[in-house]
């Protein structure tokens, strides 16, 4: 998907949310344990319920991961059952030496139909540089993370500045606001205005509203751009809003609020004339 | 496996190799190709011709999961057939939230059965914790790595002194050598002497031997301790030491060789009495 196809599709259904399908077998409504596939059924329903008022998915592996090649193939069923217009983000940290981030890239870009892939900066230019070469792919790099461990390393001194400036400036070089975007964690509320002024066109993947207690309100006021430039992901106050039968609708509620609240931010903002 | 076990381990083989199962089905040998599971046919001969040699065996994930849910069965078969008297690792690089990184911890050390992951450091101790917490696993997080990309945030300036230190000498707080090692890349010889003095007693896992250049011979003589403490990876140079039929053989044949060379090693070193 390119950038202008995202920001159209933001703009037409006057949301910038991002579902985060975390899905854990432990925490699904009892009622759905019996079917072949729970994780899948759960996150069908979830899809079918949410679709009109997001414009991403974004599939943690690990929850995946936990289930082996099981799981590897809800995962894959699931990136499929996701509607084309939808922006799908493989949430994966991934990130090794080239020759290794090649069959990365070649297992979430080819191998499974995600659009985007979460990247680990530590390793640097030649770990990122192969997800980078996929025309209309986008690599997200962590910037500065929603966790408390945020301090220990991207929140020291680098150089002339924190260690996450130093990721979010030199990425720069590295790609274009037309394939990177960095996970910028929306625990984080009191940086962003400096964020949006180091890196004034990427957008940002915005994990950490919801559960971990990030402000929707202060993100976009702070770090919406002329194009937008925010993808603002909610996970488990979404897909668990409820754990009865009525999860889905609970999720297409919560999910619907969201909206709203964004269309409102929307307006307020001066985007770019398309 | 406890550090004592594998300790004894390498004392007994005389060896501290391990073999990197980077299996690419674009490099194996034709006649495997017509194979049920080429791959997997593939790391079998490579274990039965190298296990007398080696102590560890490292699965790159990458390679898996580029064939998607097939590549993971692939996986899970791999690990289950290595004996049981070696050190499985899954080179994996992975790392996110505490949650997260639960359920990752769960997918490696559960329902895989390999006792040792590769960890990405960036998001910090809550990243990490989850797989310190496993008895008789271990953590390998990433130190200083052998791609040119380790220039563009490990070695840059971090506070008194450079990001890869930071990360060792932090981390050594958050474990401890019987549960945390460091991935050290060979082709940074000039700084082992130095790592070695920063973290006395850690194991390493030295991959970057063979293909990426790095010499067996500066590594070994820098930070050989009186525990060994050095796991060194050999990949592509052992595994596609013949892309013919004579394959096994000629992985058989090279990682002899390494054992002979490290054997020599070995009993120059004032090793810890058992």
């Amino acid at each position: 998907m390119t950038r202008h196809e995202l920001i159209s599709r933001i703009r037409s259904t006057g949301s910038y949310l991002c579902v985060g399908l975390d899905s854990d077998l432990t925490k699904i409504p009892k009622h759905l344990q019996n079917a072949k596939d729970p994780i899948f059924e759960f996150n069908r329903q979830i899809i079918d319920a949410t679709r009109d008022h997001c414009v991403a998915y974004k599939l943690n592996t690990a929850f995946y991961e936990a289930d082996g090649a099981k799981g590897w193939e809800t995962m894959e069923k699931t990136v499929n059952y996701i509607p084309k217009e939808h922006f799908k983000i493989a949430d994966a940290k991934r990130g090794d030496i080239g020759n290794t981030s090649t069959q990365y890239a070649r297992a979430f870009f080819e191998t499974l139909a995600f659009d985007a892939i979460t990247v680990a900066p530590y390793m640097g230019e030649d770990s990122v540089r192969p997800f980078l070469e996929y025309k209309d792919k986008w690599t997200i790099l962590l910037g500065l993370t929603s966790n408390a461990g945020a301090k220990d390393f991207e929140l020291q001194p680098a150089g002339d500045g924190l260690l996450y400036e130093k990721v979010l400036t030199t990425a720069a070089k590295w790609g274009s606001p037309e394939n990177l975007m960095y996970v910028i964690g929306a625990t984080q509320a009191e940086a962003f205005t400096h964020i949006r002024e180091l890196t004034p066109d990427h957008f940002y993947l915005v994990p950490g509203v919801g559960a971990q207690g990030g402000s929707l309100e202060a993100i976009s006021k702070k770090a919406m751009n002329a194009d937008v430039g925010l993808l603002v992901n909610a996970s488990r106050a979404i897909i668990y809003a409820s754990n009865k039968e009525d999860f889905a609708e609970a999720a297409q509620k919560i999910s619907a609020d969201y909206q709203t609240e964004m269309a409102g931010y929307l307006s307020q903002t001066k985007l770019t004339v398309d």
